[in-house]
């Protein structure tokens, strides 16, 4: 199975990625296709003591990147050596099997969109996040990628976000709510308002709403919301956890004997810290493109890009796009006359 | 000054509002009106070992309460003696010149609408919710009174938020920024892209989009942002934190010098646990309706009681319902303008 990475993708470069490749090559029966400037990559590599190339690495020469602060289309459209492009393209033609970018998100999805298209039947491809919670990880999708959503968007996340934590975590039935402001089914906006009486009509294991509370215990496997809500709830989860541990270290630093306590607790703290590293949960899937699509933090180290490339190769091999496809085209029709009925009453 | 309090409003009864009220009678120069049931006020008073009612306090029969899982609507027009629609009527007749309550914020709200209702020119009144953050307060606003929100809403919360921040933190000139999903002006959602370009058409000291991870920061006085997005950001703020210190303790636990750390760093702790109360920023106000109205939280103790009574007296004091109601007459042109412009785009 070969797997393309965005080799220079993410705010640290060409390292990251490359000591994660080489782990991933000796660890996991995989094929990894190094993608971005040639002299770069190759003079990361001898920096890592790689005078020759392990015989499952190969380097696909893409000398553009894409600035961060344009227009992520004009882009991707205008720079066809991008790196991100070239992985995309590179699925696109069946010379690799699936992708891994640190890089920007929005770019990745779309070049994703442009040289792998969506399958058949999904509206709207989102990312899928995987977030730390007490009890362990949650799914919330979309993180990003679009901004205003219809009800059959969110229908159709509920469904890839299912399939996705059938298949990388092995749940049975994951369970489903969609993010809203009150227990009641009858509180929330317009959207959340006209997704939920659905959302029983998908075959997914729909538990009713959940509210911002509620987020981060765990006790939902798959969140639903829109790309604007869950870019807001996942920044802030990061951004709060951080002001949360800035405020302890504040106050323990005004008290001597807090210092020590600290110090005894630091075993404590670490072990947090840990369990609330993204880089253990193998990065965002671009759900709902036609291929397999991994996009890890900006920050990743090495960690994140070999889990990020591991969960690549495991969605390869249980066929998720394969079943994502079968999903959305047994629920055709009944996609077909929920849009009907939004678009009988915007009227 | 008469402020009148929902004496059995929040989770608690009417203990925390009767100590509350006591202590502010004492501490504040104003008379409070105890609404409520009037044998279960008493009661209270008596247990408390008030045989006789101090002079600046006095009790208004409302017998009926407002049923939380109803339709707020409903329970006020049904419920004229209802606790919160007398609260809100004593201050439509002037027999009060505001009012606290800690029960159900959407019936706080409509009650206020129908008793005494919107101020001249404002579209859609809010809850202003005082948010702890790493520095101090921001005013997240709206805190979930109104789901769907057009820009013309959002920008009147941008006036009214910075006019409650200049009235009751004494800032000069609160800086306002827009919650959204990137630091470019050109991303966000629908409302937030037809909302950016007017914000600085109307006064505040705009200081463009805020992201998610910096909600906490302090660094934005003001933040806007609509009552669906407003109401997750509020209870994940409050759900995340709890869910990290759980995280912590659950980790300390394992681990014998760890207990012994916390125990001596736990000055530093109850500090943070200080510093992030809610109780001490005296409620959230109903800006945009006809008069003082706070609102206080559920779980409300006899402090953020007081509290909330302080914060209605220094916002009637300050004049702040004649203050936003002449900022809003200033900016009737504007705002027509914009609504001209978004109902033209509509079409």
């Amino acid at each position: 199975m070969k797997i393309a990475l965005d080799a220079l993708g993410g705010d640290f470069g060409a390292k990251p990625n490359v000591l994660g490749a080489l782990k991933a090559a000796k660890a996991l029966d995989i094929h990894v296709i190094l993608v971005g400037d040639e002299a770069v990559i190759k003079q990361e590599l001898q920096a890592q003591g790689c005078t020759a190339l392990p015989p499952n690495i190969s380097v696909v020469h893409a000398p553009d990147t894409i600035d961060m602060g344009a227009e992520p289309a004009k882009e991707c459209r205008n720079k066809k050596s991008a790196s991100i492009v070239v992985c995309a393209d590179l699925v696109h033609k069946g010379e690799a099997d699936a992708f891994v970018s640190a890089g920007h998100s929005g770019a990745a999805m779309v070049a994703s969109l442009f040289r792998m298209g969506r399958i058949k039947g999904v509206v709207r491809p989102a990312i899928a996040t995987p977030m730390p919670t007490y009890k362990g990880v949650s799914l919330l999708l979309d993180g990003g990628a679009n901004a205003d959503c219809k009800p059959l968007h969110l229908l159709q996340f509920a469904v890839m976000g299912s399939a996705y934590m059938e298949k990388v975590f092995d749940l049975k039935s994951p369970s489903v709510r969609i993010l809203s402001i009150g227990e009641e089914e009858t509180k929330g906006n317009f959207l959340v308002k006209h997704t939920i009486p659905h959302m029983r009509e998908i075959g997914v294991n729909f538990q009713g709403t959940l509210e911002g509370r509620d987020v981060n215990t765990g006790e939902t496997d798959v969140i639903v919301c829109d790309g604007f809500v869950g870019n807001i709830v996942l920044k802030m989860a990061e951004g709060l956890s951080k002001t949360i541990i800035n405020m302890i270290k504040r106050e323990v630093k005004k008290r001597p004997l807090a210092i020590l306590g600290a110090l005894l607790a630091k075993g404590a703290f670490s072990a947090v810290k840990k369990h609330t590293n993204p880089d253990q949960y193998g990065g965002a899937p671009l759900v709902g493109v036609n291929g397999v699509a991994i996009i890890s933090h900006g920050k990743s180290n090495e960690v994140a890009i070999f889990n990020a490339l591991k969960t690549a190769k495991r969605l390869v091999e249980k066929n998720f796009v394969g079943d994502i496809a079968a999903r959305v085209a047994a629920l055709k029709d009944t996609f077909c006359a929920i849009e009907a009925e939004m678009q009988e009453e915007e009227k």
